[in-house]
């Protein structure tokens, strides 16, 4: 331990600000699910908990994710890289649906190429929820 | 186009650095590789080459995936998250190693729970070809 937090925690590289990038990947369907970020805290709650929860840049508070849509996700893999400045994990998608708008995926847009180097993002994947029928309390 | 980047380039929400961070995930094993970071010109040269181009934050460069390991990724899919904040590259990695430790995925760390919140990184890939032998010239 040091600082209160063990070992494990400290063996990250946390980046100035204290944070370490995590990507989250779908256990069932292989998909990239989210980007997102963890602080000490939230990695420590993560793994004691078997939920993902993540630290909010905008709002500076730890949330759980699926707090409010109930769209969570249960964490089966914790791994880290290399260089121990990104982390991975693999969870089981509550009802599949990890993005805000109703998608599997974050990763909705997928760039199309015309000539040169002219392109366009295209959203290739459905909405398998309406997001107000998600948010709807 | 505008500052002499394409539209495309620009609706990516690049951080005040000028970066977004990157994932990149194995076409055919579903695997995730590496996590790195792209700058406007690595994503234009990306799009443009097939081959994954990404920037050195380190070494304020930008560097081809491969060009001394041999091991470059080939580009199938370029994707765009919700918030245009995070990139997602599934490619063929030739010879199936991303990582300069010679094994497939640079998530090779995984996390071994104890008691309470005691735990360890558990090296869980094994090394496909040895570094000394990626790396001879």
């Amino acid at each position: 331990m040091s600082a209160g937090f063990p070992d494990w925690i400290e063996q990250v590289a946390w980046n100035a600000d204290g944070l370490v990038p995590v990507v989250t990947q779908d256990a069932a369907s292989g998909r990239l699910l989210t980007q997102a970020w963890m602080n000490r805290e939230a990695l420590l709650r993560t793994a004691r908990e078997g939920l993902a929860i993540y630290w909010s840049r905008s709002r500076q508070v730890l949330w759980q994710k699926g707090e409010q849509s109930g769209h969570v996700q249960r964490v089966r893999e914790i791994r880290l890289d290399c260089d121990s400045d990104s982390l991975l994990l693999v969870v089981e998608q509550q009802d599949g649906i990890a993005c805000h708008t109703g998608r599997e995926s974050c990763y909705f847009q997928q760039l199309e190429r015309d000539q040169g180097d002219q392109a366009r993002w295209r959203t290739v994947d459905p909405v398998l929820k309406a997001p107000e029928d998600i948010y709807r309390r």
